[in-house]
């Protein structure tokens, strides 16, 4: 009769143990612990359940699920300059003694002199195609590895941590939880994309492929050594504006149905994003935090000024995110 | 006894049933049935084995396995016409009455009346420009939908069957083989990215997201009727040739370890993915089937020529192919 019974009760184990995971009693654990309380945290919850949720009327198959995320300001920071400014100016210092014909450009010598200050004298435009010709004629690979040395072993000027650890935690927190919905995640960001891909799987856990950005173009060649790429100085894209839906389109071919940004160069990727009568959703990110980061508006006043109009949610990194680098 | 013994029959049963799902004693189904046995079809299956095998020095972690397909005449027909050209001169044909703008075109008179050697007085260049600039101010997501229909509509003027059954079915088998493998399957195509992007999920089990083509530059509209993309006339990118790898380090930014093509369009390609010492493969589907398909090699020469020297294998649609194109 014992024999029977534990007969019985290893199998019944065992079935249990085959056919489902022992489900816990406990409540999950918050997959937003470090977003504080509030209209924000409810909105995004409540987004990504009615469109996982196969009996909701929003409900998107996971294919369709696209979350695209600006970087610089967004994802990381972009004071007291852009990570990937810091970048050409670290590069254009080193290079600068084996360049001689780089002596006559003004731009590059004013960095490599320390003078920062040159870069005013320059559009937008202008700065990007200036400092992604500083590459011109580099190897893509060996490009790769500077970029990567450099976001791995420098430090930010005021935080005492690698530039590549100056990702906001919430926000690494948020597409954690997109991913664990199987949504499809990218980056859109106007810095360059071989740039961000080079650390993209390791601080936001993105593959290469789902990172989108400027470019200049490449060249293929062939010659003694082997067959590879080699960067030059025309630009490609300025992934920047209104150029953001251009380029989801030629990369993903999917409309969003998720955006993130924190400027008024991801104004119409957000405005994109929320078209159209489908479920979506759409966050700006505002810099509000002069105690634990930056306080500013510069370059995000239009942005602001529409967020409520348009229906996206402004985060408010002072009162929305509990702490904003984390460990 | 007989008690004990059915215990420990059924525990060893269920232990076996949840470690290990039970090993049929049958061979497994042949992943690469539509391929008959040969050099090729071997070849291909000792790849796929030493780059999975974690035992082996050439295993490639899933996220590294890159796999890219040329689309014309890889995966699918690309005779008598290109179907992206059959594909034009029909949508010319239907919108020529209400252009009258393109009365003074010489191409677009011409095959809008039938008249296709017109296209012989064009450099390929030109013929894309020409075609894809047909389309400057149409919306994308109509453009899409005129192309779906097209190509699920349209039957092929020898054989049988709508454009999109034009697939070869062993590759397709390949693709399925490839994916069941967890590699990331690109199509690389010199094709218009959002025109093959209609389909490939459909026929090929490839999401849009993966499909990388020749392009158009977007632009991005904000009016009354809301925002959305419309296409220009002027091209982003003609993907062939040299320009091959690099629109696959715009859009993977990791080189390929297996490339499959049918062309000189595709020699960059193949060549870029075999560079270096680490495990690669290439593939050139060669049409030497008068009977089933077609027999050519114009404009396949050099890479005919030098496959054998470049360790690429050369596939014989008529000896390799159990059949061409499937049910």
């Amino acid at each position: 009769m014992i024999k029977k019974y534990l007969f019985l009760f290893i199998i019944t184990a065992f079935v249990i143990n085959c056919s489902n995971p022992v489900e816990s009693p406990q409540q999950p654990n918050d997959p937003l612990s470090l977003w504080n309380s509030g209209e924000v945290k409810t909105a995004i919850s409540e987004f990504v359940s009615r469109v996982t949720d196969e009996n909701s009327t929003d409900f998107v198959p996971a294919e369709e699920r696209i979350a695209v995320f600006d970087n610089d300001g967004t994802l990381w920071n972009e004071k007291p300059l852009y990570i990937p400014v810091e970048y050409e100016i670290n590069h254009i210092k080193n290079s600068f003694p084996s360049k001689p014909d780089w002596k006559d450009n003004k731009l590059y010598k004013g960095l490599a002199e320390g003078d920062l200050s040159v870069m005013k004298e320059y559009s937008t435009f202008e700065l990007i195609h200036e400092l992604f010709a500083a590459h011109d004629g580099q190897k893509e690979e060996e490009y790769k590895v500077e970029v990567y040395n450099f976001l791995s072993n420098n430090n930010h000027p005021e935080f005492n941590r690698p530039f590549k650890k100056m990702t906001y935690s919430p926000m690494v927190e948020l597409l954690d939880y997109l991913h664990a919905n199987n949504f499809q995640v990218y980056i859109v960001t106007g810095g360059e994309i071989t740039f961000v891909r080079t650390v993209s799987e390791e601080i936001y856990n993105i593959p290469p492929e789902n990172v989108i950005g400027s470019s200049v173009k490449l060249k293929y060649v062939s010659d003694d050594t082997g067959n590879y790429l080699v960067r030059t100085g025309d630009i490609n894209s300025a992934n920047d504006k209104h150029v953001k839906p251009t380029n989801i389109e030629l990369h993903i071919g999917q409309k969003p149905i998720f955006a993130a940004g924190n400027s008024d160069g991801d104004y119409e990727m957000m405005e994109y994003t929320v078209e159209g009568d489908g479920p979506s959703m759409a966050i700006l990110v505002h810099h509000d935090d002069e105690e634990r980061e930056y306080a500013y508006i510069h370059g995000t006043e239009k942005a602001v000024k529409d967020a409520k109009q348009k229906g996206w949610y402004v985060v408010s990194m002072k009162d929305d995110f509990k702490e904003i680098f984390g460990e």
